[in-house]
């Protein structure tokens, strides 16, 4: 029940400061870690914390080994993927047991892997494959012609509508809906009549998928989200969105119809995205941000509509001296007799 | 199993260039069509992809009648329209059998029509009532004395509490939560006192409610939604809104509570509406932008707090001149010998 | 069946002016009140409608006593809070009998109060504890370990992750999310590690939590929502956010990892918190709005970045003022003889 210190360093290629053979047990924050629990200090601001902690042992980037003297300390070259690594073996996601709840309702046809977990008033529908390793817990409505892939996991109430494809190792969140129909009408003698969704969602390999977002069906074809591209809690993605690998979705972002981001592309925290646009890799839009247009490869841009970073920067500082500009104009003014 | 190019066409007033006795049996994407499917241009900027496409024929409007030559066409006056009723010729929606499923719960008093359709593990309350032709699919919570319409379609997971009022045909999607408590208290020595909601929540006929939304119910009396409204994904409708006819509420939209639109009011996505204020016909909020102030019939805002359409383009664009007034101010400043 | 509105004033302390028999059965609109209902007036705004409303007495404050001349009044020093008092007295909630339903499941070590009531298709994990007089309704899950507090209540398909703490008398919303992985990846060649998150949530006393709104467990530690806070739908709040007592976190307002709250804050409409920032107590952040930087106490922000709202609306006035400001700087280049 607990690791040496040197084992642990050894799971992330990292060394030991101190002593070697202390026991670990849990990872726990500076102010509440005992003598059996291991720490972190990832930001030189919160060393005074770290010094006063009760942790038998820190873990510490390199260029923090001589921020708390006199500790034992485990140095790794990324401290933040130790952690996530150190975590896992310490903290141990509970393992779900194979088989489907009595409760769970297989409609005929459906198939889940001996090695499945389905939960309790789970519905999958007819045509639907969940794999081997996959759980879908309580509550989960899978539609028809569905996938779920190898290891992927559907917390509590997520929802799945007909012909949705989940990757392997996937986690979509509770609450979170993929699927339901793209927000498509065509206006005819003033109404808004319905344009059928036909298409389906798609969801690549190690997707996550937060709590109570929702990712639309594409009207005809895909909406694709790319490999490892994480999505943070109540996202909108519209219908025809492709994304491509590991991007980063931050809460409450949106997503237009049709618009397609490259690989490693980010969108901080409420920002949004216009429809039939294209964001280059590596393009990163601020928070509270409206990318209305385009954005190149590897550029970040803020402001409603967007603009380059930098710009945007100019604009903000800029805009907190319109008074003195104001001020300076009038002197101008009066210098110069102008009337006003 | 398919149709003749002569009869799609007469489905929407439309006529054939080219071959009527083709036979179409889907709809697919420029890319992905085939010889037996059904394409469409409705943007001139895809003409090179409308050329290189596979599709037996291709669905254009009047003005692009002559962009793709030699190829079948099904030429229609509203051709968006038009793709959305061959849509649902071609793609029809999966008909829901009549019946109640055995785990359904009808507590007593509640009423389901013979020719509804009530899916596994929905809950239905006493003195609650579904028409003819709707359908209440998996795991919807219906609460006492609510009100399903004629062929309404209440998704997995949607919620209505007590009293509820769907419209005859409106579609309900997953995660919706329409009737909860609006967001009401009274701040009484230092604490904040819940108001008690004792409202309900109308849809009138032919609305549709994206994924994850949710209507408050009024404190007293209604919040309605209008005939015919659109209503999009994770978007927010506070307690006592009334909305008119054939609005759209794009994605993420926030309106607080009691403000009212008229008809065919659009709201953008992320943009706000304040409370207690009005919107009138056909007025507009642009995306990310916040109406904080009554809006004029058919006029258009944007900006935060929202601005005359034009007034605020006139805004972005003179503040990316920022830099150079200040630039321009300060030569004069040198000119006049203007100390700083 | 009904009150003497003599009766009603002394629950509230207040006072009748005009007949202290009237018998009261209802709180009503002032447009569809009758002589057996009370309505109210607030607003002076609405003295027009108060005078023509069929309602049989009026709840008012001092201020507006003698506003309509003539009708049988109810004055309370506090109209808000008398109203939220007397529509619990009239409209009373629905009380739900202490039991489990026959279809709910407890898994083995769950522990539920025989006062408790626990609705159809409930889930409810090993280890979890739920209190008398608390309310648990259809289709939520409860995670294991989770306390759920004396008379709180969980709406149709709220959901619980492991170890959730939902203090006394809290209400959770439908569709609400509590307990949700944090977003924390760390980034490791080219791809974005999932950092467990091993924490948890803990809502306090009389927190209320709206419909679709998510709340994410810690990393490590807990996310905590303190005492009395109310959070509207479609909110979002990052792990290891701290929140005080007695804030308001309205519709669709996001809050980054780590930020903490004082007491009283208030996050109007759609805005947003930065990760790791702290505001004040009484700090508000306006609508739309995004705190970027820590807030002092009882500081109100506005913009994007947020800054002082008095600072804020003067950047607004100013903005409506660029074309002014533009052409008076050529006026005076002219002046100068400035060449463009």
């Amino acid at each position: 029940m607990g690791y040496r210190l040197a084992e642990l360093a050894a799971q992330v290629g990292g060394r030991v400061e101190g002593d070697p053979e202390r026991i670990i047990e849990a990872i726990r924050p500076l102010e509440s870690a005992g003598p059996r629990d291991l720490s972190f200090l990832k930001d030189p601001r919160y060393r005074g914390q770290a010094a006063a902690s009760g942790a038998g042992a820190l873990l510490v980037g390199l260029s923090l080994v001589d921020a708390v003297p006199g500790r034992d300390l485990l140095v790794a070259d990324d401290p933040s993927w130790a952690l996530a690594r150190l975590l896992a073996v310490l903290h141990p996601e509970e393992r779900r047991p194979p088989g489907v709840h009595p409760t769970a309702i297989l409609e005929p046809g459906a198939e889940v892997d001996r090695q499945a977990h389905v939960g309790p008033y789970a519905v999958i529908g007819a045509g639907s494959r969940v794999a081997a390793g996959a759980a879908v817990l309580a509550f989960v409505a899978i539609g028809r012609d569905c996938v779920v892939g190898e290891g992927a996991v559907l917390h509590p109430h997520a929802v799945l509508y007909d012909r949705t494809e989940v990757g392997a190792r996937s986690v979509v969140h509770s609450g979170a809906v993929l699927g339901a129909d793209g927000f498509g009408y065509a206006t005819h003698q003033g109404a808004h009549h319905k344009v059928p969704q036909v298409g389906r969602v798609v969801l690549e390999e190690d997707v996550e998928v937060g709590a109570g977002s929702t990712i639309d069906r594409a009207m005809l074809g895909e909406t694709r989200i790319g490999v490892g591209t994480k999505i943070d809690n109540l996202v909108q993605v519209g219908h025809n969105v492709v994304t491509g690998r590991h991007c980063i979705l931050c809460g409450q972002a949106g997503i237009a119809g049709s618009a397609r981001l490259g690989n490693y592309v980010v969108l901080a925290g409420q920002s949004g995205v216009a429809g039939h646009i294209e964001l280059g890799d590596g393009a990163q839009v601020a928070a509270k941000s409206a990318a209305l247009a385009s954005v190149e490869p590897r550029t970040q841009v803020a402001g409603i509509p967007a603009v380059e970073m930098r710009r945007w920067r100019r604009q903000v500082a800029l805009l907190s001296r319109l008074e003195e500009i104001v001020r300076r104009l009038r002197a101008v003014e009066k210098k110069v007799g102008e009337e006003r």
